[in-house]
């Protein structure tokens, strides 16, 4: 964990205890249980004799000011179960707590900061009241939460707070869960006509409607360019399989829970694919190759489809059947590292033309203690793989943390998690390293001694799938997709109906280019025909006027820099044309 | 059935009794029991007391052209069933067809040329004599059949003839069925690397490898410029659905058993799509429409799956899973007509890209008794569609034939037949006109007067199935395929050692433009990496050797066209990306 995260986790954490200290100022029988820091805050669940509402809050948060000033150490001491009980005999969830740590033959150990003394494993700041700005956190809600999670225990009373390291943060903060509830991508992917989901269909299955299915071509053609360019070959492959497929790939049985039940057909099971990898398996083994056919880069936009409990679903962030930028690169070991590195000046190129411009790398790398349980028993592979792969990150100056023990079974692991221009993280996609599979496949290349040998397999999809990337973008762009990636791209406008046949003939050139485009031939008044195409987001208006008609001319207005002014038609497709190709 | 076509099947009918009057005259003791002609001659199977070879096929076949010049004319007699069963009273097979007629009421007719008598129902040539060339038909092969098709009933021996209206036609044929063997898509599609299937993926699903992939691409491209350039909305949908959504259609329980089964889940079950139309509904039933909406054409690369039985699998032709040019056309009636000449005018633009000189549209019709039982009963709908599709075809003056009481349940249907080069025919595709199932799916457009109505749906799909349209390119080209389509399109090809970077940085040039290339550093000779790039059938070859570095040139060759000559580089790249654009 860096340092940065582990000083606000501290803060988070000494917060938890103050606001229990406040609670009991108030309410002196209200029973505290549990006060674990989150992602933005921290919460604190307590048993109260008679409910309290959100408005009481502001009174417990003023409350954790006044004491706050008197925190000027938390103290930690190791006490007996007989102490710890005599302490807490009051409160029977304390109580149970103490209970499991004897059981696990823990040490039990008590945190006190002024006169409040709670249970508690330690991670605090030491000097709260020097440590914590009295304005960097706030109450935010109340919720109701079962005892240990379990609805057949009693029901508490959470209550949240948000906390950061500086007021600054926590206004940051603020502004963003404001900014993110208005882009919400399922508001805005029902306002904008993106996506749509049906009963009838089935739950999580995403249907792209013209507008979204629009934005899904145009990331498609972008994967499809730069993967042509990094000399990749797409493939197609159907999206079921037989068992024997998944038996041997391994996903069967390990995966199944995540994969949808088979259908029993011809005396066998098919199954829908949860992955394209055992697909790319065969078509690489469908021809013999040599040294030479490597690096083999197989890509395909391929659909997979898992079963995600139906409580679990939301949006397109997680859905049932996804459509993702998979591509397999098969190399060998002398190759790896190059190829590694070319991956991820492929995403630096994304994160470019996207405008991401924090994201970090989560480096999972193997435990060598559970070699051949955990983790395939390779030791040297793993060693010189993740060597590699440290290194790579390190030359190209990437943002990485490394979390030991969290590889695949097969090879280390990279997940990228990006933010949004709003501030939001969001995991894009995971690349891993693969040195067990291709053997399970007998996957071979003839090597320049004339030997056989097994390549390496790397598993990348920069661009993610297209629902959690697009349901990214949405909020990334708050609906304001740019000019390329737009769903129309240009609203055609006459002034009046003397002006119609002119905007047709506009739209016709537009379209002529391949250019999304809609003229307004409806009946609403002009003002109204503008308003309307910037509700709708669109990029580029095109007017059309006496003026415009008598000049021979039109005129070009932007959503994001208001008024161009009149141009000739060529001018404005060279102007179009040129920011579409360049995805400024 | 056109004039042509009769003329054809009556010469078929009247050699399969002569070849049974020629076998009878051979083998006294041989038992002829049935005749028909298939489509490109006839057959006739016999009991043989001694089994007899194919090399016996040659005299029994000049047996038939001795007889000939005396079959004068074929005549016709009724006559009761007791005087047939007494001149088929050694042949249990005639005596069983003659039970069967008399079961049904109908009458018995006989037949006889020269001295022949044969048990039939008619259709010859009036004059065999003069109306048969000799030389227009031919004994082809044996084969084994069993009696009425059913393997517990005796094998028959079936004897094959050719034949048809004149020698040159046989010829004509004969030059077709070696041409297509050479041609077969399966043969070259491996030779190609164009796809592949694998027993652990599942029968009937194909894998298209790099180069099939290539080829899809291209014409998935194609459809999409061609639609977004009609006017069309992409959208993409699920390859699943829950059972609601195919009950609701009608695919349940009427379809079921062209579906793959059910998976079980959640409670409930879900399928594989067998086609696009359901979810297409969906999507227009997704937001509210107006009459200003429509025409509305959604159109998709929608991937479908269909149980076909295993032993009618057939290469790409027939398949399991197959991706289709589909889209959706929802119209009012006003604009049914121009909407479907504008479908057919799609079909006349993708034939002349592809080089198809001969097509036909087959045009099935309602059969009026059959109202409300085959077909849905809407008397006016089926008039006004069934008269303006035929208008359009008259208008457009596009080849057709009307097939009546062969329309779909919900609409007419028209099947598009085209011939590839070699002059084998093939069904492409399907259009239907559909009144039914919009109204099932509640689909409505409020019109001008803002009453709500049900649109009409035209289902259509030119490029019918990348499965099968890519299978028939395979034959039509016979693997050479054009430019544009060709998996590789240029071979860089140095001379020497010496050359290689400069080739590399060829295929640089061409990479940046989107051109398929490779470039040939292997250990072979010059000659030999010419002979490789020839047999792989790529369109053009660039070579580079010490005169052409020394011009700054490249020599440009072509497949089709030989030695094209030295060129700039940037002279190459201007004729290829105009023969790519233009799809020559």
């Amino acid at each position: 964990m860096d340092q940065n995260k582990e000083k606000i986790d501290h803060i988070r954490h000494t917060l938890a205890h103050l606001l229990a200290a406040a609670v009991l100022a108030k309410y002196p029988d209200a029973k505290p249980t549990i006060g674990p820091t989150i992602d933005n805050g921290f919460y604190y669940d307590f048993e109260f004799s008679t409910p309290i509402a959100a408005k009481d809050l502001k009174d417990t948060e003023k409350s954790m000011r006044k004491i706050l000033p008197s925190w000027k150490e938390m103290k930690g001491s190791d006490v007996s179960a007989e102490e710890a009980r005599k302490i807490f005999k009051d409160n029977p969830y304390k109580l149970e707590l103490i209970d499991e740590i004897i059981s696990k033959g823990e040490k039990i150990t008590l945190y006190t900061a002024g006169t409040f003394t709670d249970l508690c494993r330690g991670g605090h700041v030491e000097n709260p009241s020097k440590e914590i700005p009295a304005d960097c956190f706030k109450l935010s809600r109340l919720a109701g939460a079962y005892w240990r999670g379990d609805e057949k225990n009693k029901q508490l009373t959470r209550i949240y707070g948000l906390a950061f390291s500086s007021k600054k943060e926590l206004d940051e903060y603020e502004v963003m869960v404001k900014e993110a509830e208005k882009r919400d991508h399922r508001k805005l992917g029902k306002e904008m006509d993106i996506f749509d989901f049906d009963d009838e269909v089935g739950p999580g299955l995403a249907m792209w409607l013209p507008n979204g299915a629009a934005i899904a071509e145009e990331i498609e053609k972008l994967g499809k360019e730069t993967e042509f360019a990094a000399n990749y070959a797409r493939v197609k492959t159907p999206h079921i399989a037989k068992d024997s497929l998944y038996l041997k790939s391994g996903h069967l049985p390990y995966y199944e829970e995540s994969m949808f039940p088979p259908m029993e057909y011809e005396g066998g099971k098919y199954y829908l694919k949860a992955m394209n990898c055992p697909h790319h398996h065969k078509i690489y083994a469908a021809r013999p190759k040599s040294y030479r056919d490597l690096p083999l880069r197989l890509a395909e936009y391929g659909t997979c489809y898992r079963h995600e409990k139906s409580g679990e679903l939301f949006g397109l962030m997680r859905v049932r059947a996804m459509n993702m930028n998979d591509a397999h690169i098969y190399c060998t070991e002398e190759q790896f590292a190059s190829e590694f590195r070319a991956v991820n000046e492929m995403y630096m190129k994304y994160f470019k033309i996207f405008g991401i411009d924090k994201y970090i790398m989560r480096f999972s790398t193997h435990d060598p203690k559970r070699l051949g349980e955990k983790f395939v028993n390779e030791p040297e592979l793993w060693k010189k793989t993740e060597d590699m792969v440290r290194q790579v990150l390190i030359d190209s100056k990437i943002p990485y943390i490394e979390v030991p023990n969290e590889a695949a079974f097969y090879g280390p692991k990279i997940d990228v998690q990006v933010w949004s221009a709003i501030g939001r993280e969001f995991t894009l996609a995971t690349n891993q390293v693969d040195f067990a599979v291709p053997k399970r496949f007998n996957l071979e290349y003839t090597d320049k001694d004339g030997t056989a040998k097994t390549p390496l397999c790397i598993h990348r999809a920069p661009l993610g799938t297209h629902e959690r990337f697009i349901g990214f973008l949405i909020e990334h762009y708050g609906g304001n997709f740019p000019l390329w990636l737009a769903p129309v791209q240009v609203k055609v406008i006459p002034v009046a109906e003397t002006h119609y046949e002119a905007a047709q003939k506009v739209q016709e050139t537009l379209r002529a280019k391949m250019i999304r485009s809609e003229v307004d031939l409806g009946n609403d008044g002009f003002g109204k025909k503008i308003r309307n195409a910037k509700n709708a987001r669109i990029p580029y208006f095109i007017i059309l006027g006496d003026k415009d008609i008598a000049a021979n001319k039109v005129t070009l207005e932007s959503r994001d820099k208001g008024q161009i002014g009149q141009l000739d038609m060529e001018e404005v497709m060279k102007k179009l044309e040129e920011e579409i190709r360049e995805r400024k």
